[in-house]
Formats: C-alpha cells, sequence, structure tokens
C-alpha cells in the first residue's frame, strides 16, 4: 500500500528544488515553513488513508457510461466532495474567488501524492486546475463572476476539448465549428474525443473549454477559438438552469486509468430538444484560442510530469516492500537468519538490490526535475520584471524535460517494479501491472514526448539566444565542483561523472544550436529525443547531488549520498552515449529510412 | 494486421544463423533448401491468414472457468485441431512417433510466427512440445509408447508443472508430494499455481508433467522427481480412461495473454470420487526430476525468446503502417503531396522514423541471436563428439542471452509501437497495448531475465574455462574486420563502432571472470543485468553487419547495410556505459542498499 514520502517531499522541495529560501526572504509573503510542512503532512494523510483505498476498486470496476450519465466507480463520488471539501482544490489559485494562492510548488507536491494514490481520480482536479488558469487569465470579468468561484471550491469541474479523430498533435486542422449570435453568445457544433472528465456524476455541473472554428477564421492554427461551455447553462443567481446541447456520446476502452472517464463529447446534436448547438462563450478574443491554450500549457505539462513521479514513487513502493517480503533462493553471504531458513528475502540478491536502487534513483531524479519547475513557474510570478523574464524561461526550458523525463521514468519504474514482483506482477491482483498500465498514457498525453523533444531543441533552447540554457548549464558545473570539492569519500566517483555528463549535456547543446543556426533542422531533430534524456539524466545526477551535499540532520544524509554516488557511477555513464547518438545519429537515418518503406 | 515477414526470417535463419550452409553440405540429411522455403511460407501462410485473425478474440474473450472446465476463447479449438492437422505440431519431433524430425530453426521460425499472431494461443503448442522432449529424453519405453504418439501430433496437449506459491525461482523448497504404490505407479498430492494450459477444451486429454518431492527424499533441490500425470488415465488400447484426480481450481487475472488460462491445479483432492492422489507416472529416476526439466531449459527458454522477437515483429509492423497511415504537422522538406495537403504522414518526422527504424533493428537483432542458438541446438544434435560438445556450450552460452534480450526487447519495442501511436495506442481496440500486455511476462517466466543473467555470468562465461565465449568472441571479430575490409562507404562508422562494442564486451568478460576466480561472486552478480544487455547489443550489431555483408540478389542488401549503420551508429555506442557498469557499478552499490532499508 503507497504511503505518502512526506519527508522526502518536504526536503526535495525545500533544499533541492529551492523552497525553503525563497519561504525564508519571503518571497511567498507571509507563508511560513511551518505552513508548508503542515499542508505537506495533510495531504499525505489524505491520499495515504482516503484517496489509496479506492485506488484500485476505480481501475477494476472503472467509469461506465449508463444511459447517457456517466457514473464512476463506487466511492468516488464521495471521495471527490471529501477532497474538495479540504480545500485541495483551490491550493494555488486568486484569494478573490476563494483560493489559497499559494505557490505552485506546493500544488505540484500534492499533486504528486494525490496521482500515487489514484492517477485515474487525480486526472479530474489536473484538468479543473487548467480551466481555472485559463479563465483567470483570458476569460472576461462576467466569466470569471459566474464560473470561476464555483471551479476553484471544486463543486464543478472543468474540460480541456482539443482533439478531434484528425486532429491531435496538429490543432491546425481541427474542424470543431462555432456561429456567433446576436447575444453575444456562441453555437458549438462538432465532436471532441479523448476527453478527460468530460462526463460525470462527482460535481454538480462541468465547464467544458472548446477549440472551434469560426466561419470565415483564417486557416491553421491562427484560426481557433475557445469558447467556454458549460453542461448544464448557469442562470443570472449562479443556479443551474436547462441542459447545454453537450453529451457523451461513449467511453474509450483504454489499457489503464479506468476509473478516468475519456470521452467522445458531441456538441449541438439537438438530443435534448431546442434549438441546435451547444451555447458558449468566447475565452480572450476570437482567433487567438490557442494562445490561451498554451497559458496553461506549462502547468498542465508538469502537471503529466508528476503523474510520471507519482507512479515511479508508487510503484518503487511496492517493489520494496515485496522483495523484502518475498524469499527464494539464497543471496551471496546470506547467513539463513531466523525463522526463514536458507532462503534470503529477494532483496538480498545483487540485481534485485541494483534494480530497485535504480527505480529510486529515477524517481527521485524525476522528482527534483519537476519541482526545480515548479520552482521557476513561481518564481516567474514573484519577481520583478528581468528575474521573471529569466524564470519564465527557465521554466519554459524545463518544462520539455520535466514532462518527458518523468513519464517516460514513470513506464520504465513501473515495468521494473513488474519484474521485480516475478510472477505476481503479471496477476492484475498484485497491482504492479496496473501502474504501468495507468502511466502508459503519460509519456502521450499532453503532448507526446516526441513532440516535447521537438520543443526543447526548437523553441526552448535558442532562448535568450542560447543564454538560458548556457546560463543553466553553467549552474549544474558548480554543484558538479561543489562535489568535487567536498572530498567527502562516500561520493566515490561522483564528482569526476558529474563533470563527465554536463561536458556531454553542453557539447550536444552546442551542437544543436549550431545546426538549426545553420538550417539542418532535420538533423537536430533526429537527435531531439536522445538529447531529452541526456539531458533527464544529467539533471538526475546534479540534482541528487545537491541533496546529497545538505545535511539537514534528519539523519538522511548518508542515504542521499549513497544513492547519488550509485546513480553516478551507474546511470550517468550513459549519457555519453546519448550525446553520441545526438552528434553523429542523423547521418544515418535517412538512408535507413528505406527499411521504413 | 500482422503479415508472417517470411523473407526476412528465411533470410536471418539461412544467412546470419548459418542454415544454408549446414543444408548445403547435407547436415540435416536430405532437407534441401527448397523444403525449408516450402515450409516457411506454409507456416506464415497459416498464421497471417488463420491464426492472426484470431488473436483479438482471444484477447478480449479471455479463457474462463465455467463449471470446473476451461473454456478456450470462440474458434480456438478449432484453430487447434486445423493447426496441430497441418502436423505443426510434431516438426522437429522423433519420426518414430509421427514428427518429422526437423531441425530446431524451422521450428523456432515458425514459433515466431505463431507467436506473432497470438502469443497466447501459440503457448499451447510451446508446452507440449517441452513435454515431448522430456518424455523423449527420460521417459520409459512403456510411457513413450502410450504418450508420445499423441503428444507428438497434438490430440493431446502437455503442461510443466513447476510452480509453488511459495516456489518459483527457488524450486528446492517445493512441498507437493508423491507416494510409491506397489504396482509402480505413484500418488501425487498438492497445489501448482501459474500452469499454462493446464485445463482447456482443445484437446482430447492433457498430460502433465509434474514436479514433486517423495518421502524421505533429500532435502533442496536434489530431492525432487518428475511424475507424468494425465488429466484422463489412458487404458492399454490407448483409449481414454477414468479421469485422474486432478482438476483446475482457478484461473488467474492477467495483465495479458488472456487467451492462455493460466491455471492453479490441485492435485489429489478426491473431488472426483474415489481414492485421493492423482495417479502418476515416474519420469527419469527418483530425486533426478530436476535434472529431466533442465534437459528441455534450454529449448523453453529460447521459446520464451522468440515470444520476444515474434512480438517486437508484430507490434513494429502496426506501428509502421499506422505511422504510414496517419498524417498530422509537417516535417522538414515535406512539399505536401498530393490529397493529405499541408500534413505528412508521421513517417516523415525524424523523431517517429527514428523510433521506428530503432524497434526494427532491435527485433532484427533479437531475431538473430535467437535463431542462431537454436543453430547452435541443431548442431549440438548433428555433430560428432568433439564439436557436438563445442556447439553444445555455444547453445548454453547463448540461451540466457536470447530468452533476455529479446525478450526484453519485446517490451521495449512493444512499448515503442504505442508510442508511435500517440493516443490511439492507448486505446484497447488499436491492438498496439495488448502486445505490450501480452510481452510483459516473457521477461518474467522461464527464469526471470536477472536469473537468466546471473546464469550468463555464472555457469556459462566459466564453460571450458572462458574458452567458449572467449572464441565466440573471436568470431564476432571477424565480423567487425570484413565490415572495416569491405571499405563500403554505406558502412559509414560501422566497422569502428562494432570493434568498440566487441572490447567492451570482451573487457567485461575478462572482468568478470577474474572477480568469480577471485571470489568475488557478489560484485559479479551485481553487473550480471548490464552485462547480458551488453552481450545482446554487442550480437545485434555483428549479426546485422554478417546480413549486411551478403547480397543474395534480393534487392534487400542496401537496406540491409543501412539499418546495419543505424544500429552501429545510434545504437551501439551504449555498450560503452553498459561496460563501466559492469566494471564500476557494483562499489556504490553495497553502500547504497541502505536506501531500501
Amino acid at each position: 500500500m503507497y504511503k505518502a514520502p512526506v519527508e522526502e517531499i518536504a526536503f526535495t522541495l525545500n533544499h533541492v528544488a529551492g523552497l525553503a529560501d525563497a519561504v525564508e526572504i519571503g518571497r511567498f509573503g507571509d507563508l511560513s515553513s511551518d505552513l508548508v510542512s503542515a499542508i505537506l503532512e495533510e495531504a499525505g494523510r489524505f491520499a495515504t488513508n482516503e484517496m489509496e483505498p479506492l485506488g484500485g476498486i476505480g481501475d477494476t470496476q472503472g467509469a461506465r457510461l449508463v444511459d447517457g450519465e456517466v457514473r464512476t466507480p463506487d466511492g468516488w463520488p464521495e471521495l471527490y466532495r471529501h477532497w474538495r471539501e479540504g480545500g485541495w482544490n483551490g491550493l494555488t489559485a486568486p484569494e478573490a474567488f476563494g483560493g489559497q494562492h499559494l505557490p505552485h510548488m506546493l500544488n505540484v507536491a500534492a499533486l504528486e501524492m494525490w496521482n500515487s494514490a489514484s492517477m485515474a481520480f487525480a486526472l479530474a482536479p489536473t484538468l479543473t486546475m487548467g480551466a481555472i488558469e485559463a479563465l483567470v487569465a483570458h476569460g472576461s470579468d462576467a466569466l470569471k463572476e459566474k464560473y470561476l468561484a464555483k471551479l476553484v471550491s471544486g463543486e464543478w469541474t472543468g474540460t480541456m476539448n482539443l482533439t478531434e479523430p484528425h486532429a491531435g498533435s496538429d490543432l491546425g486542422v481541427l474542424k470543431t465549428r462555432a456561429e456567433r449570435r446576436d447575444d453575444g453568445t456562441y453555437r458549438i457544433f462538432g465532436q471532441k474525443i479523448f476527453i478527460t472528465w468530460g462526463e460525470h456524476d462527482a460535481a454538480d455541473n462541468i465547464v467544458h473549454l472548446v477549440l472551434a472554428r469560426l466561419p470565415n477564421a483564417p486557416a491553421g492554427t491562427r484560426g481557433i477559438s475557445l469558447f467556454l461551455v458549460p453542461k448544464f447553462l448557469v442562470n443570472e443567481d449562479g443556479s443551474l438552469g436547462p441542459r447545454n446541447d453537450v453529451f457523451c456520446h461513449s467511453l474509450e476502452h483504454k489499457l489503464g486509468i479506468h476509473g478516468s472517464p475519456t470521452c467522445t463529447m458531441i456538441y449541438g446534436d439537438g438530443v435534448f430538444g431546442g434549438e441546435k448547438g451547444a451555447i458558449g462563450w468566447l475565452v480572450g478574443e476570437e482567433n487567438k484560442g490557442l494562445a490561451c491554450m498554451f497559458t496553461m500549457m506549462n502547468n498542465a505539462r508538469l502537471a503529466v510530469g508528476m503523474q510520471g513521479v507519482a507512479i515511479a514513487e508508487a510503484a518503487t513502493q511496492k517493489a520494496v516492500a515485496y522483495a523484502h517480503g518475498r524469499t527464494q533462493g539464497k543471496a551471496p553471504g546470506w547467513s539463513g537468519e531466523g525463522q526463514r531458513g536458507d532462503m534470503s528475502p529477494i532483496i538480498e540478491h545483487p540485481d534485485v538490490a541494483r534494480t530497485l536502487i535504480t527505480m529510486k534513483a529515477l524517481t527521485q531524479g524525476a522528482r527534483a526535475i519537476c519541482y526545480a519547475c515548479a520552482h521557476a513557474i513561481d518564481m516567474s510570478h514573484h519577481m520583478a520584471a528581468d528575474e521573471a523574464r529569466h524564470w519564465a524561461e527557465r521554466a519554459a526550458l524545463l518544462t520539455p524535460v520535466a514532462k518527458s523525463f518523468a513519464t517516460d521514468v514513470g513506464v520504465e519504474v513501473a515495468s521494473l517494479g513488474i519484474q521485480v514482483h516475478g510472477g505476481m506482477g503479471f496477476i492484475e491482483e498484485t497491482g504492479a501491472a496496473r501502474y504501468l498500465r495507468d502511466v502508459r498514457i503519460a509519456p502521450i498525453y499532453e503532448g507526446t514526448n516526441g513532440i516535447q523533444a521537438i520543443d526543447l531543441v526548437t523553441r526552448k533552447l535558442p532562448l535568450s539566444s542560447g543564454e538560458q540554457v548556457r546560463g543553466f548549464i553553467g549552474e549544474l558545473k558548480e554543484i558538479a565542483e561543489s562535489v568535487a570539492a567536498s572530498n567527502d569519500p562516500a561520493f566515490g566517483e561522483t564528482g569526476d561523472r558529474l563533470r563527465a555528463a554536463i561536458a556531454a549535456l553542453e557539447a550536444a547543446t552546442g551542437w544543436l544550436l549550431e545546426v538549426q543556426a545553420a538550417g539542418r533542422n532535420s538533423d537536430a531533430l533526429a537527435g531531439a529525443t536522445p538529447y531529452q534524456r541526456l539531458f533527464g539524466l544529467t539533471l538526475t545526477g546534479c540534482y541528487l547531488a545537491k541533496g546529497a551535499l545538505i545535511d539537514i540532520g534528519d539523519g538522511g544524509a548518508e542515504k542521499r549520498v549513497a544513492l547519488c554516488r550509485f546513480m553516478a557511477e551507474n546511470l550517468l555513464a550513459e549519457t555519453s552515449a546519448l550525446k553520441d547518438r545526438v552528434i553523429a545519429g542523423a547521418a544515418s537515418l535517412e538512408a535507413a529510412r528505406t527499411v521504413l518503406a
């Protein structure tokens, strides 16, 4: 059973990602470190005691479509009510609408815990948070007045309606259409697929944000507008009016996250009678819908990265517990203690230990990267002008790495977790397989990891003419030098391994900037995915080292050093191979395309 | 839809793994290359046309336990009958019992095709083949007479009953007991789990091979005996008698291979009335049961390796087809041809092409390794004395690599296949997710890949005092030198990359032999899994090169060179990092164990 690792989370937030220092100098107003601890403790308690026990039933029952209504798994509507009554939905939302205006870092840490307990459940608030963000940034005062308080409290949930059957990664070709009406409203017609929590029974109303195209809009992404379309129309006094012309046509049968309804939504079919067309309100300006979506893209991508961290954490906990309890064979040096006779717990076998420590290191690295990204987002909101711009760039740079590395790690660690369980890992009742099934979507949605890599290489590396990434690499070098300067033998070869990894990252970064400047975009794109992995691995090494350099007297310092050294001496050597693939890999790609003909 | 890649399979069998030369010099009697082609063609036709269409229903329906009987999915009993009537079950079995006594290589190639079409279905004959092998090697004449012909024809199927809840990898602790009776038979009592095709409706009888312990047998693995226990007792005239005291208590609810019933079998519960105890006959000698199992271990492990190859092939085909058809965005250099307007097929995007070519290269490498292993098994049976011993060692060396590398590749490629499909990959109807669900068991059963690694490092490297592996590495060097000597610019850096990879393999091999000689087994075990991967990757490079050096005038030579170069310049660099992990990784492991406390 998952138990929220509150201490580990707090340490990473405070001492690796930078929350403690920011709180110390009052960056977040009167937020105290005590309040931070209290919030994390309480979130951990809720995730462990209330959410985790209902995660499994969400998987086995799944969401069901019954007579046009979606029923979530047994106990989920009550769980959702308890959760939102705890105030968790509005952690970062504006105080004016009932939120707590806390740093994004805290919300990200809480999201990790919700997702570990049940990724399928946690998707509901994740989508609502995105809707809140879009409305705060782009909604008219009237829309904010009418919808925000209910979304912030969680009484209503939100959705994002982007994908259509022919328009996934490429939103420029979507066909859902919107018609202007004289009263300032719009009518929406079309079909959207893969709509997460598009219909359900856990909240009174659902606020759909829908991308659609106006008549005579420019072709492509510059002709897309964003509309707010509530499931139930809302009267002037805030009470719910009649059903709007939108419904859930079907649910997808998915590999995982079964408790999360993935809906095909039909707009404007007139199924409830009356005039056809779902009534919608414009968010932002006409034809600027994609820009509105981009506003919340960073946070949404980071939230998906947290799913990777969350599943990796839960899968690791489960595998470690199993490996302590299961006995098979006799490990080298095992003395046959106690009742277990000759057999060792499998955790004593070097191969199993190596696997579990690898899982730990990757999980902790992914966590640190995601929290550092959240820190950059917070700083971009809380600093003035130039510094804010620097931090916004930092967040932009880290976002694709956080999303892709953490979700790849989620899949990798969940798969290793199955392996540690042996045959039991393949049996669904064990629960290890569910983690792999659930997390397998994370490298895909919110922009596939391939698209993240393209974003990283073509849009993020060139920020400030490459100065942002170069500055960041400079900071990483300082960590490596601090390790080397520590002269602590427990670090082993860590200093040199970090230097080599950072040098590989620097060389690959320079090469990618160079070839793009020379117009060789195809070469840069061919190496984008290995580069992204190189970035994530190097950051993992550096962040583990950053944490290992700090002793806060919690008795964890030695463990952190040992984990860091293991990571450096076992996993960082891959960075050299990755650099090689980035720089030398593209040459062979074109000729090899013939094998795909 | 999967289409058996008969040409690719034939090329690899003949020109990479060595079948053509062996046939040429009459190593397999009057087997001609024409007959080889005809068999592969016909197997491909059956897999593509008859088996593939029923693979999906096996997954969605699954095997069901109804009133104590197991029902296989709709159409499967008929499919099984057609399949065995085609003579496929007895391909390698002795002619005396109705088999065709063909080389194991052909059977392995056919197994690949059955497993691509439906891994769950192919498990039934895979288990039967194992039972045939055990009986041929260790059964008494009476047992052979009574059971072998029916098993070879496939009218009856076989099972292996090893695992118990507390005894998986460690069979020494199993508790199922056998009692001697005066008439020379035994009575078996106990519970076995994870019994593949332990009960079903596709054959008239099921022949269970069961490991059990006699009273007063020595403790551990030296006190285990093997028994034949038929589902229905067999009369002297070969007709079926009454039901034996064994039944399927329950089926597992698994991540994948849903069509394959995974049974908990109860022996000796007396549920059918009469005296308690399942009637069994000893196979081989008392207390030598484990040795009997080991006889067929090589073939069984290779058969699981073929599952990895098979799923990798099927997943690659599916992903390539999808990437040709699906359009999104505009790839660099895409001119917007034809009706598709501005959008490119996603296969044009460098990142997608890189992914698909990686899938191709890994699949082809895993296939070549498995076929080479089958070749070594064949040679060990068809050569005299000393040479046979050499080839038996070669087979023993390659078996853990074939099993582990191919199954890891199966999981990796199936997961990449999902990724290429984007959101559709997560939807079960697409079929890409099924490949990952099915193949995820392959790195686990028949000895986990961690156990394969231990076997490779501790038992296979020391064969002939290390001369077997050193000789093999010498052969690999010749391939690298041939590439270098070819001076073909289309090979790019392949020659140097191969040399470096082989040098890494050689260094790691030397180190592992050295530390084991020095009694540092724990250090060797810590590096076993990275070493196994290093071995598999290096072999992949070498075998792709071996194939690329041959032009048989089939128009495929250029493609093979291009794929080989891609592999060498993109995937082989990892070998250096793996060598590093083997040699330097263990130092940090002990200290890092504290993080698992």
